[in-house]
């Protein structure tokens, strides 16, 4: 894309209000627009981030086997008030149509999926099954806040397993464990795994997958040895005390909340009575699980995790797009006319080769402020053609995540970028 | 992927409250769910078709040079008063935050897009502008019915243009239109264009997009000889009258709306105060247009003008899944192997051509409801393979718009398919 066609500008400053680097980064890169507390807009170059942090979670739920659905935000009370969530899940979002009819707002799914599964399965020939959806969610929260992170309207995968026995749950919950921290090294992030709470679900365990940062919400035990982790909320151990599996020191730490996996045990389907008939001929409740990923917040994350002091540095498998190019202007015309078409010429390449590359072809804008803006992107890649390197007959090659850059020349750049997309 | 896999399942009759052909056919065939009147769920099925529609449309847009982005179904009351159409749209959701904020549900998005736009545009030079998104709509419909056709919460794609001129958001509007009736042809529909009323948003010209069929709840004014035609809302002539523009006798006829556009004018420009600077260093107010498709709707328009009395008919553009493999069971174990391993090979064979197919593998269900399940499924082309062709060596082969079938044999059926599924 050329940059003179984005219709979105970076600013000058980050937004005097935000409090995170994701939300500073974020609204000044002109990925994403603020309409409220906790709720954004996605603009061109956010989108193109979401949707290829959404096409790695498909792709990882597909290999788990689970079918991809779509479920609605509005949902009937009715099916609230047979799960007995209508009065005590805070955050649901409540509204009445012109005829009194009374909705909630998807916080979750459980209450539409339970029944919908239930109208297609009746032997335990249908088990085990798993269905997911990438769906935006409402939550009334009191302080939506830090960007992407808190939001009232946010983009979620949640997928929801069936199955016959807790042993066929326990299973499919270890691989889901796996898809996910799958899901989020392809992103970029190293997640902990931390031990949680059943919260309103479920007295039984539960897993956080957490980004350990400074800026996170929460509070972690971990282990300084070992892979053990506590969500501090529920943790009968305390900092400094020993780590229950392997006996080394507890310290305290912060982490964001990416991902959460429940063990739902009975608890919907006896609600919605969803039995299906064994080998043996009997009736009997299913098992259910419930396995969430916070897909806008994910982005949030990644920010948070990779960025620095003068802007984002998106992992490649996630960058709106791979390649920053910047023609620099000069006052020969006939140099200006010679960057221009070699710059062109390479755009045009790029392009052909289904490489996503955004070209700074602004003619009113100085050098320094269109490096300002490279690094404020944060593109894995960026190719520099100036009067300076063409008298190299090349481009500045420069990587965002390293300091020093090389030349690279006008002949071998298309090849070099070629192979450059194409790595891992 | 094969049918044992399929979580969801047919249904032997129709539901008994469904009154159009897509409520009937897309829920007994198991490509949707009904949660209340007016809202679905997309099941596997259905959502690959919705997904397909959804591609269409992005490359169509995007052709037109308009960006992608996504704005929120959450939108701040304050929008709302500024355009005075908080208390003046009637199917607008209204709902309160638990701190007694007051928000709309998104009925359509004026109100974000035109001061989002704002913050990014101050000169002519930033105009011409289009965005767009592919997005849920919600709206209190009195009426929710007709299956997928009125919802209370549906897919749409919204684009809104920004021009400097009256003539170049007219020559955008033409164009849009063109783009249009590209969607609606690729999609299987021959779209009838018909004048209609500003509506709520402009005193000036609009068009919508109609599917003519029986089925439909607008009543059209067409002629009997040329392509005018004008929604009966607004008609100043009459069933038998003469044709404004040819004179011909004008006949009455019914369609599904699938597609408007508006030009809007400066009515949302004046609200929000958005002007840019022109060429001469005055301020002008922006001219802007909204072009929108009911992208579910579209869904359930195409079943409407494709089915007959045993199911969906669906253009292969948009097919679920392009091959309905069918193995029908033998009692003769050596034949039933045989039959089993040559399905088994073709649908590994397609599979890994990327082409997509289901395979009917179950092994409980009658030969005569596996092609009951075939035709309402409506996928374009059916394969069976039986002791019957294995005689011949051959699968049958049958598309499904068509009466009668032939033999391809177990040799080239590879070939042919691939060949199929590559036809435009």
């Amino acid at each position: 894309m050329r940059m003179t066609q984005l219709f979105t500008k970076t600013a000058k400053e980050p937004p005097h209000d935000a409090e995170s680097a994701n939300a500073k980064l974020l609204v000044q890169g002109g990925f994403v627009h603020q309409e409220m507390a906790g709720v954004y807009s996605w603009l061109p170059l956010g989108l193109k981030t979401l949707r290829k942090v959404e096409a790695i979670i498909r792709e990882e739920m597909d290999a788990l086997g689970a079918q991809e659905i779509l479920m609605p935000g509005l949902q009937p009370k009715e099916n609230w008030m047979t799960t007995g969530r209508w009065d005590t899940v805070d955050v649901l979002f409540k509204l009445k149509s012109q005829t009194k009819k009374e909705f909630a707002l998807g916080a979750t799914h459980e209450e539409i999926v339970t029944p919908l599964v239930k109208s297609f399965i009746s032997s335990y020939k249908d088990l085990p099954l798993a269905v997911y959806q990438i769906q935006t969610k409402y939550r009334d929260e009191l302080r939506a806040k830090s960007g992407v992170l808190r939001g009232r309207e946010f983009g979620m995968k949640d997928l929801y397993s069936f199955h016959l026995s807790q042993e066929d749950l326990e299973d499919f919950y270890g691989r889901a464990m796996e898809a996910y921290m799958r899901v989020f090294g392809r992103c970029g992030i190293r997640a902990k795994v931390t031990e949680a709470s059943g919260g309103d679900f479920s007295k039984k365990f539960s897993h956080e997958f957490h980004l350990e940062t400074p800026a996170g919400e929460d509070n972690i035990l971990a282990c300084t040895a070992c892979s053990f982790a506590r969500n501090a909320e529920i943790a009968t151990v305390k900092k400094g005390g020993s780590c229950p599996e392997c006996g080394a020191a507890l310290g305290m730490t912060k982490g964001i909340e990416i991902g959460n996996i429940f063990d739902l045990g009975h608890k919907f389907a006896e609600a919605f009575n969803v039995e299906v008939t064994t080998e043996d001929g009997e009736k009997q409740l299913v098992y259910m699980g419930c396995f969430g990923i916070g897909i806008t917040r994910l982005v949030g994350a990644i920010v948070e995790a990779s960025h620095d002091d003068r802007g984002i540095i998106w992992p490649k498998s996630v960058a709106p797009m791979a390649v920053h190019l910047v023609s620099l202007s000069s006052k020969d015309a006939s140099l200006q006319a010679r960057i221009r078409e070699t710059a062109e010429g390479l755009y045009d390449d790029l392009e052909k080769e289904g490489i996503e590359v955004l070209w700074d072809n602004r003619t009113d804008v100085s050098a320094g402020e269109k490096l300002v803006d490279a690094d404020l992107l944060g593109f894995p890649l960026r190719l520099i053609i100036s009067e300076k390197t063409l008298k190299d007959n090349a481009f500045e090659w420069k990587l965002r995540q390293e300091k020093t850059s090389s030349l690279v020349t006008v002949q071998d750049i298309r090849d070099e970028v070629i192979a450059f997309a194409a790595e891992e």
